[in-house]
């Protein structure tokens, strides 16, 4: 669990490890994708606008981390919502109540501290007539329960379910690989197939107790074209790092016997897959 | 609101300013306080619990500072509800929503790291049958609304109403003190006595919206017995610690004009001045 802590920071701080560049250069990559799928996330919180009329309207984003895309979604969301408000003419906004989620170890503190400069520009920008948005930081994991049930209306998350709630359990060793690869033995693509499974399930099933009947979910992860686990589109990344530490192994500047029970716990499936796990939810 | 914001933080941390023993006792003093609060808090408990048997319990805490104090009286709260739950024979226990409130400054990355050790050894105390406990931060002043209308049931707060939002603006200089004394121009004094009447009346408006319907709120903070606000039960403390700076500014260290426009955002009121806001509310 700890070392999927430490990775699931480092997703949202640049995994190639290049300081401070690396990371903007990764934010942006997040930006790019939540502009890519905005249609769709509009679309969905539309749809839950009208279907549901909500005096509360509730909103979480699972994953938030802290960086500059941690409050630029949730605020698209509620302009689109005022929007669909004021062209409706309903004078009565919902109230916002956001939930900013992540591990304990997400810096909620640089988030809260940027809150109220950022809740007065939203002002500003909303104008006279919508809702108060009231935020709230949620520390823990989405493989398992945050909120009560029938609590939630619209559910977030992007660029973090590719990431394991651990490492997955192996009965062989993945030697001289740190993910899938070629040559990894089946037993580990098993595994790892397993875990993708166990967590992504997890996931579905506590989003279902927690949204409200009619609620809304758009959840954007890394995933493959590709049937084949190990092919290159998602580990050609891994095998550069691995053949980098089987350098330093080699060196003497890693021991052998850690580098063989390393291993990403990351999972980009196939629609397949993720398709195999909504319908079984 | 920036001097509001230091100040509140001291009153966590010990405002004698003695570093870490001053906060070690000034922590002993706030459970102390809890303490002696506990059969009243209880009893608001017991009759919510009753007269309401919520699904989902919400419980918020104002002013829940960053201590060994911040998550032990909701952890208390909550074993109360669950003995009630097995003595009233209720099978169904209700789901647990709290809210840790403090200002943006607060430092809520230490309670959230804190949280999964806590969640695991309440899970042991409370036993199997009880609901799960879900954990939130929530930062901002509670001198504005912080939750959505009529959402919360159990509204906390010990030993932070006594700060007032911000330094109350006066006519006249309070030259030579930093707080209410018997030298104290009498506009002095009532510009204080305004101060605390606007804090703590929104204080009540914005509870009162964001209370459900038979919600209940158990208030703590200091307050004198005498009706002169500037006798000595309450100001001595601030009298030394102007001795201090007046020495301090006679020898050359400190700026007499600073000191002329310090003033203390505190207020200990009187029990008829706490009764007189809350009757128009």
């Amino acid at each position: 669990m700890e070392v999927m802590k430490v990775l699931h920071m480092n997703g949202g701080r640049g995994v190639t490890g290049m300081g401070d560049s690396s990371y903007a250069n990764y934010s942006l990559v997040q930006q790019k994708v939540i502009t890519m799928t905005k249609p769709i996330t509009e679309n969905a919180i539309t749809q839950l606008y009208y279907s549901t009329l909500p005096k509360n309207l509730v909103i979480a984003d699972l994953g938030c981390s802290s960086g500059p895309n941690t409050l630029f979604v949730v605020s698209e969301l509620i302009k689109v919502v005022d929007q669909l408000r004021r062209k409706s003419g309903h004078d009565q906004s919902p109230e916002y109540q956001v939930f900013l989620n992540d591990l304990p170890g997400n810096d909620f503190n640089t988030i809260f501290k940027s809150l109220p400069s950022f809740q007065k520009k939203m002002r500003n920008q909303l104008g006279a007539g919508a809702g108060p948005c009231f935020f709230t930081g949620v520390p823990g994991s989405f493989y398992g329960r945050l909120f009560p049930s029938k609590t939630l209306h619209f559910v977030h998350s992007s660029y973090s379910l590719q990431w394991l709630s651990k490492v997955p359990e192996m009965v062989e060793s993945n030697k001289g690989n740190i993910y899938m690869a070629q040559t990894s033995p089946p037993s580990v693509l098993r595994a790892y197939h397993a875990q993708f499974q166990a967590d992504f399930s997890m996931f579905l099933e506590c989003r279902a107790e927690e949204l409200v009947l009619g609620g809304r979910m758009v959840l954007t992860f890394l995933g493959r074209r590709s049937e084949d686990p190990s092919s290159k589109e998602c580990c050609y990344i891994w095998e550069l790092l691995a053949i980098v530490l089987n350098e330093m192994v080699s060196k003497g500047l890693i021991e052998e016997e850690k580098m063989d029970f390393f291993n990403i716990p990351h999972y980009t499936p196939s629609p397949s897959e993720v398709k195999s796990e909504v319908q079984k939810e």
